[in-house]
């Protein structure tokens, strides 16, 4: 036996390990969307995903350390299927749209049944402070930031009025990005999304020095 | 012993039942925006207010007729506090105007822990289907339905723009206003509520006429 074929089932079985873990915190990060983060035990999870619970205790010591688990896929999906695509447009003016138009495509497509992640995780841990809380509020923070920052930079660039506060303008299309969110989950009408898109599209008009 | 007499203890009992009522049902309203309504059993009611779960099964037989009950409560408080003094300016678009700034008002004040009884609601129950989402919908929809309202009276009045859709300024308005709540319920900054006032200030003041 060679050394290379003796180290291939460890091997195996860590990707198998790695691949195990990565589909239950998926699995959890789509539950956590319908039932709450506060639901998602790992009694509840076990018999989501169809594991035991001692199964699951080998991955997650405690239901806390899930939680903060689930939140950090979660921002990975979020990052692979938003951030980065958007991020590509080659000015900031652009990169701003991308990422309200990444949005809305991202909820639409259903990646989440209860829509975005973090806007059910942040509805449901505003009045619940603890680590699980803050872990939420800094991604949300995060995407805040980068829309700010992406206004600030395509001023400098002279696509946007100097006029406008790139905090408030961040504010007020991510106002109309959560209530798109919002109102597509309730009523699955794609209206709904339609109409954040419209007045995004009219608020950069407005914003524009062009 | 006069009849009038004899009268006055039923009478009593009846209006310290109704009074009980009405004080339980505000504490079940307060305690859904932290707990959430899925929280809202009765056993963490009695324990909340105080009470045996058997006197406040007197007053609800299951957690649905409690649910329903309290979102019966909470819009009465909502409609006292924010609509009927909005719905006194003598034009349409000081109705627009004053139906978003007693909202921010009436967040801002705590009436409800967790801000917007209905916000916290609509966001915990999106995925939950049933009669007590259908409850807290039909109060949404009748919250987004008077301030498309007010818009299209306010355009017959002339001040607002006969261009812009009413639905869809609505939608905008009410973007600002969830986001506003959303944002103070987290940080409890009053720079979060201004952030939503001055988006609606130019919001509106791009659809006016004047």
């Amino acid at each position: 036996m060679s050394a290379t074929e003796s180290t291939k089932p460890a091997r195996k079985r860590r990707q198998d390990g790695e691949r195990s873990r990565a589909a239950i915190l998926r699995a959890a990060a789509e539950l956590a969307t319908i039932e709450g983060l506060e639901g998602l035990s790992i009694g509840r999870l076990a018999e989501h995903v169809g594991m035991s619970k001692s199964g699951l205790f080998a991955h997650f010591g405690s239901k806390e350390e899930l939680q903060l688990a689930t939140i950090d896929t979660a921002s990975q999906i979020f990052e692979e299927d938003v951030v980065r695509p958007a991020l590509q447009a080659p000015t900031a003016l652009g990169r701003v749209e991308a990422l309200c138009s990444e949005f809305l495509r991202h909820v639409e497509s259903g990646v989440f049944p209860g829509g975005c992640f973090f806007a059910s995780v942040a509805a449901e841990m505003d009045t619940r402070p603890g680590p699980v809380r803050d872990a939420a509020a800094e991604i949300v923070g995060g995407w805040l930031g980068l829309i700010e920052q992406s206004v600030a930079q395509a001023q400098l660039e002279g696509a946007i009025d100097p006029g406008e506060e790139p905090a408030q303008l961040a504010f007020e299309l991510n106002a109309l990005l959560l209530l798109g969110n919002a109102s597509f989950v309730i009523s699955r009408d794609p209206v709904a999304v339609e109409r954040a898109r419209r007045g995004i599209r009219r608020r950069l008009a407005g914003a524009g020095t062009s």
